[in-house]
C-alpha cells in the first residue's frame, strides 16, 4: 500500500507564526497590506530583492492547513512533507533566530502531528522539515540544540536550509559539528535556493520573476552544492543525506564539465576522493523539473555515479531505472498557482505527467518517484 | 568522404595581432611577461577579474598555426572552425574595436585560406568565425560593415560573439539591424561566456578557476540565450543560425522550468510565439559536455522541441537521434591542455569518448556530430 501512495516533498508554509512575523516588518522579507477598492484586504509577499510588480499576491494557502489538506486533495496528494518557505530565519538577529527556530519548530510538529492518518496505512497526511537558526553570530551550541530538538519531535523527518550557512555558505568548516549532528540524527537536509544570483544578470528587460525564478534559483543550488563537494564535505560525511531542490538545479547537466575542470587543476583535484560525478550519486534530487527529460536525464547523472567511484570497474550505460530510486515527486505549493482558481494546478499536473512520461522507467520506478522513495527515506510511519 | 570528417567547431586563437595588443597592456586581459631562473620566456594570460594563481602560461599553441594543425594532426581532426578566445574586443574604444575587427577577421581569412587542403575531399583544413566590434558606443554602421565584411571573406563562416552585445546584452533592439544582417548573409553566430556571474557567488575558498569556469560560464550563455529566447529575438529572427557553447550550458536542463515560469507570467508569455522549449530546437549546440548523458539530453532536448511549437501536433517521447543534428564536436583548445604534454589531451578524449557512448545514436548521428553537420552547417567546400 505505502509503495503506491503519492507523497509530496517540495511544499512550502509560512507557518501563522511566521507570517505573523513578515506582517510586523516594513523591509524585505515583508508582508504588505492593503485594502482594496471593494474593501478587501489585499496582502503582498515580498521576498527578493527588488522584487517586480509588487510582490505576490498571498492567502490562506500561505499559511492555513486546511488549505493545504484542501490543495493534496484536488491533486491526490495522500501525504506532504512540509518545509518553512524561504528566506527562512535569515534576516534575523542570532538570538530571534535561535527563539524562533524552536518556535517554528514545535508549531510544525503540531501542524503535523495533529493532522489525519491515511485510510489504509498508519501514516499521518503531514510531516515536516523543521529549521534550523543559520544566521551570522548563531553559537553551534544553538544550532545543535535544534538539531537535537528537531530529531527529537516526531513528525518532523529532516530540516530545510538555504545555501548562506552562518554567513559563509555552506563549505564552511564551521559548519562540521552541524553536519556531525544531522549525519548521527539521520536527518534529511533539503537544500533550498533564495537568493539566485546577482540581478545585474537580469538585464534591462521587464520579464517578472522568470529570469530569477527559472535560472536564478537553480543556479543556486548548483553553487551551493558544488562548493559542498569541493570542500569534501560529502568525503568527510558520507551518510548525509541531501535532498536538493528542483532536481538539483544546474548541478546534473554540468557534472561532467565539473570534473573536467577538476581534473585540469591538481590542488582541487587532489583534496577530492573520487571524481565529481560519484558525488551526484549521493544526493537526492526532487522530481520537481517539469518535464520528462529532464527527470530521465537527472536520474541517469545519479545512476552512473558509480562509474566514477575511485577504484571502481563499472563500465556501460547508466541504467535510469536505479537513478530514479533517489528521485522524489514534489509540487512547489504554494507557489506557482494556476491563473484560473477552480483549475488544477498546471505546475503539478506537468510534474506529475513528467513522471509518466520518463522513457526507460518502469511502473515501480515512477511509483518509487511518486512516493515509495519518499516513504522510504523519510520513515513515513507512525 | 565528407561526412567521415572530424571537425572540430570549438577551438581558439589569438592571432598574432591580438597577442601584442594583449602583451602591450597592463590590465585585464593582458599577457604578462617575466624571465624565469633558468632564463627562459614565461609568459601567462590573464583576461578574467580576480585571475586565481597569476594567470595561466600561454604560448606558441595560443597564436601559431602550424601548432594548432599539430594539435589537429595528433587528435584525428580533419578540420577546425577557428575562433578568436574570448574577451575578443570587448575590452576596446569603440573606434579602435571597429579598426581591430577588421584587422582580424583578414588574419583570419588568411590563417585559414592558405591553410592545407584535405587530401581526400575539397575542403580546406582551416575556417574561421569572425569578430564584430560589439562595444558601447560603436555605430551600427560600423557593426553592418563588419558584417558585410565577414560575409566577403571566403573562410569565414560566422562570427563569435560574447554575451555584452553594445553593452546592454543580447536582448538589445538596438541589435535587430545587425541580426538581420547576418540572418541575411547566413552566417552562424557561435555565442561564447566569458564573464561568468558575480564572482562573490563563489565564496571565500580557494578552488581555482573551477568554480568560475564550470558552473560561471555555462550559467553565462544559458542567461544570455534565455534573454535572446524573452525578448523575440528568435521569434523576430526564425533563420538566424546560433550555435551555443558548451551545449548550451544549463539551457536544456532548465528549459522546461523556464517554460513554466514563462507559463505563470501571462504578460512575458503573451510576448511569445511558443513555449519556451520550442526555441531550442533552433539552436545548435556544441558537443563539448564531457559526457555522454549531457550529449544524449541534449539531444532529447533539441528533438522534443516540435512538441512545444504552437499548435503543434506532436506527442510522444523524443527522438533523440534527430536532436544529434543540431550538436557538433569541439575541444576548447587550446584551453584545458593536458597536465603532461606528450599525452593526448583528455578533454579531446573525453568529448569524443561521450560522442561514442551516446544511448540511441546510430553510427551515422555519432559521424554526424564528429564532423558531418559541421560540413552542412558551415558548407566546408572549396
Amino acid at each position: 500500500m505505502a509503495s503506491k501512495l503519492l507523497v509530496d516533498i517540495h511544499t512550502h508554509v509560512y507557518l501563522p507564526r511566521y507570517a505573523s512575523l513578515l506582517r510586523s516588518r516594513t523591509s524585505v522579507p515583508f508582508i504588505r497590506s492593503s485594502t482594496s477598492r471593494d474593501g478587501k484586504l489585499d496582502e503582498r509577499l515580498l521576498i527578493l530583492d527588488h522584487e517586480p510588480s509588487g510582490g505576490r499576491p498571498v492567502g490562506p494557502q500561505y499559511w492555513d492547513r486546511d488549505e493545504k489538506l484542501q490543495f493534496m486533495d484536488k491533486h491526490g496528494i495522500d501525504v506532504s512533507v512540509v518545509s518553512t518557505a524561504n528566506p527562512w530565519l535569515d534576516f534575523l538577529p542570532a538570538s530571534q533566530a535561535s527563539t524562533l527556530a524552536k518556535e517554528l519548530n514545535e508549531d510544525l510538529e503540531q501542524y503535523c502531528s495533529d493532522s489525519p492518518i491515511l485510510p489504509n496505512a498508519p501514516i499521518k497526511r503531514l510531516y515536516g522539515f523543521g529549521l534550523l537558526p543559520l544566521v551570522p553570530e548563531i553559537t553551534t551550541k544553538s544550532l545543535l540544540d535544534t538539531v537535537e530538538q528537531i530529531s527529537k519531535l516526531p513528525h518532523l523527518r529532516g530540516l530545510i536550509i538555504g545555501t548562506q550557512g552562518v554567513g559563509k555558505g555552506l563549505d564552511d568548516e564551521a559548519l562540521d559539528p552541524v553536519w556531525t549532528a544531522i549525519e548521527a540524527a539521520g536527518l534529511v537536509v533539503f537544500i533550498h535556493p533564495h537568493y539566485g544570483v546577482d540581478n545585474k544578470a537580469w538585464g534591462d528587460k521587464d520579464n517578472g520573476h522568470v529570469l530569477p525564478l527559472a535560472l536564478g534559483f537553480p543556479f543556486e543550488t548548483t553553487i551551493a552544492t558544488t562548493r559542498l563537494i569541493l570542500s569534501g564535505v560529502l568525503d568527510r560525511f558520507p551518510s548525509l543525506r541531501l535532498l536538493l531542490a528542483h532536481s538539483g538545479g544546474a548541478l546534473p547537466q554540468l557534472s561532467s564539465r565539473l570534473a573536467s575542470c577538476i581534473d585540469h587543476d591538481p590542488v582541487v583535484a587532489s583534496r577530492l576522493k573520487h571524481d565529481a560525478r560519484y558525488y551526484l550519486g549521493k544526493l537526492y534530487l526532487d522530481a520537481v523539473a517539469y518535464g520528462p527529460e529532464e527527470l530521465g536525464f537527472a536520474s541517469d547523472v545519479i545512476a552512473r555515479s558509480g562509474r566514477y567511484q575511485t577504484g571502481a570497474s563499472v563500465t556501460g550505460p547508466a541504467v535510469r531505472s536505479l537513478g530514479s530510486q533517489r528521485m522524489l515527486f514534489g509540487t512547489d505549493h504554494p507557489f506557482f498557482p494556476p491563473l484560473n482558481s477552480t483549475e488544477k494546478w498546471k505546475s503539478v499536473v506537468e510534474n506529475l505527467d513528467a513522471i509518466d512520461a520518463v522513457q526507460g522507467w518502469t511502473q515501480t520506478d515512477r511509483d518509487g518517484v511518486r512516493g515509495g522513495n519518499a516513504v522510504a527515506l523519510f520513515n513515513l510511519v507512525g
